[in-house]
């Protein structure tokens, strides 16, 4: 082992000039999906405790009976885990995202991730990558965000790693939930004339984020500090911005489904935009899907804005990301339980997977979706 | 809220300059402990499920009932989550850094901290930054560590993210593990006259990193690729890399400890130097230690490589950081016990708070220990 390890030393001293021209893959020829598929696709679970691993919104753990979040042992209850990493750059621009949202929001993403199996979330850990541009008066604004998302949502900072970066600011969330075996909804359950259920509206955090882009450019062109107030148009469109800056997550749908005695076939929360995220349930449960244009809920305000910067917000509620909503399906059985519960859209139906993933346009045009959200080595 | 947001997205577009240029107090003032105290130190758990927070290698959960490895059930076992973050340039320098021990490492440091507690890893989450310098098979190399390490120690990778980072490569491991309750060391058990043990040695690692750097000094005194191999001086000097590039968490101390039964009133894992965890220890515990020279392990390549660069190589025992061996303490009834452990050594005991935490050199002369370790704001 040692020998080896010096040969490969060696071999890193010589060669890194080869090395660099060799024939390589560019990650974004495969994409993220691409890229964890081809890492991950042969791994065969070790501990008996696993559950599920890579491939839904989370990973399933049995370590025993879980307390469920009132106190009571439940014998069929399972431990959830998930994780993301933001990275300054690439998921926020911190020109325009005041630190303690940018906080909120990278504990709030993962949260939503443990709702979307249907799960209550307990407890994160929160690992950053500091670079010396920021003060320890920044670090406190950006964890008073993460800790008033734990306070509302009911969940504990665990643990974490804090240290020093190169570049920027890092910001990794792990967060653990629990909910019982027969409560858990994967992705992998839709069937065939299963309805297709959304929370709230789309395309609004993706049209939040174009205000933001839009109005940096109109600051950017006065001398530093100078802009008017007035020069910048955020009036009347707060909630677009709020949906950007500081999302929720969706406990308020998991609760009125569960009272409502519904329990989704399939179900995962909208990161990459609903066509990305709707072809994932249906590849995964091995089914097609039928959704109508009319049927998307969208936003008046970003539709308005949708209008003046010249964008198709279809398009924005197809494929602009980061709206947090949850995509489930549901059993035709539960049509009528559905209906009365509030901020509940239905937009389609599943159909067998030789139909493929359609949309039906507003003069009943079909047109195939394509996943064309966020894709994280497009850019 | 909205409105609110709205005032905050102003002050961003107006305050830049202001902002940057008021009074702020840089992070390397506090030191990564400090910075984390200060974050967390009013943190309060909401959920019952969390038995122990912030401040031990690990966080402990109670989740019910969780299986042993051997998948016996024991009615107070605990679930445990530790979480890591290494970035380029701060961590690691891929000049000389294999990724795949790189790979490797990432995860090893993560099973130690749960060793640490006296656990057993079982899942961890994989979240990866890549900047566009890095290939798919650069991103193989690296996950086939990861992956290699899971399985020489029987854990299962069961999610992460993968994202694009706009420089260098950023790796953040969640791991989580099981113990019993009543197998679970923390770091604040340790008391009067207990004695202070170490596994392996000390300061290797830290030998291991001055070689690849004074090497990597020759290599690059060559022209692009021609350095001969002859000018590099590896030979008989194996452990030391292998100790920096490819540590191993010592498993086989907990289970030699089991074995013995022995369980350790105190315990962590030695990642930022023997001091700086040693104080730790003692603050937490609230007692002192005395700690002698003559009786600290250190390898004989490590001691013969500090001789020729001038270092003292008890100053890189006591401060050089990534040794991951176990530094723990265990009652003076343990001694007989402790003796025939093989790789164990006892290095001193503990004493009253007000002796404070000392070392005796090896003519008699007493040192205050001082936490010159690793750290992450320091550099």
């Amino acid at each position: 082992m040692a020998y080896a390890l010096a040969y490969v030393i060696f071999f890193y001293y010589f060669c890194t000039l080869i090395w660099i021209s060799m024939a390589k893959t560019e990650i974004s020829t495969l994409g993220e999906f691409g890229l964890i598929k081809q890492l991950t696709n042969d791994i065969k679970p070790l501990q008996p405790s696993t559950k599920k691993g890579v491939g839904d919104d989370c990973a399933v753990m049995d370590f025993g009976n879980v307390q469920s979040d009132k106190g009571q042992c439940t014998k069929d209850a399972r431990v959830l885990m998930t994780t993301d990493m933001l990275l300054e750059g690439i998921h926020f621009n911190l020109e325009y995202v005041p630190l303690k949202y940018l906080g909120y929001k990278a504990a709030v993403v993962n949260f939503s991730d443990i709702y979307a199996m249907n799960g209550t979330p307990t407890q994160i850990t929160v690992s950053l990558g500091i670079s010396k541009r920021f003060s320890v008066e920044d670090i406190e604004m950006l964890y008073s965000g993460i800790r008033l998302a734990c306070e509302r949502y009911n969940v504990d900072i665990v643990g974490g790693d804090t240290c020093s970066s190169m570049t920027g600011l890092t910001i990794s969330i792990t967060c653990l939930g629990v909910a019982a075996d027969k409560d858990i909804v994967y992705r992998n359950g839709a069937k065939l004339n299963d309805l297709i259920c959304v929370s709230g509206n789309l395309g609004t955090a993706y049209m939040g984020l174009q205000l933001l882009e839009r109005e940096k450019l109109v600051a950017e062109s006065y001398p530093n500090g100078s802009t008017p107030a007035e020069a910048l148009r955020f009036e009347g469109r707060e909630y677009l911005l709020e949906r950007q800056l500081k999302p929720e997550a969706r406990r308020d749908m998991i609760e009125s489904l569960r009272k409502a005695g519904i329990k989704p076939t399939a179900m995962m929360d909208i990161s990459d935009g609903l066509s990305s995220e709707l072809m994932h349930i249906c590849s995964q449960s091995g089914v097609g899907c039928c959704i109508y244009e009319d049927k998307l809920p969208i936003d008046y305000q970003a539709a308005a804005l949708a209008e003046e910067m010249n964008l198709n917000i279809v398009t924005c509620a197809l494929n602009g990301g980061e709206d947090y909503e949850l995509l489930f399906t549901c059993s035709l059985d539960d049509y009528e339980k559905l209906i009365p519960i509030d901020d509940l859209y239905i937009i389609g139906h599943i159909t067998k997977q030789e139909y493929g993933c359609n949309l039906i346009g507003r003069n009943g045009e079909e047109l195939a979706l394509k996943a064309q959200g966020w894709n994280a080595f497009g850019n």
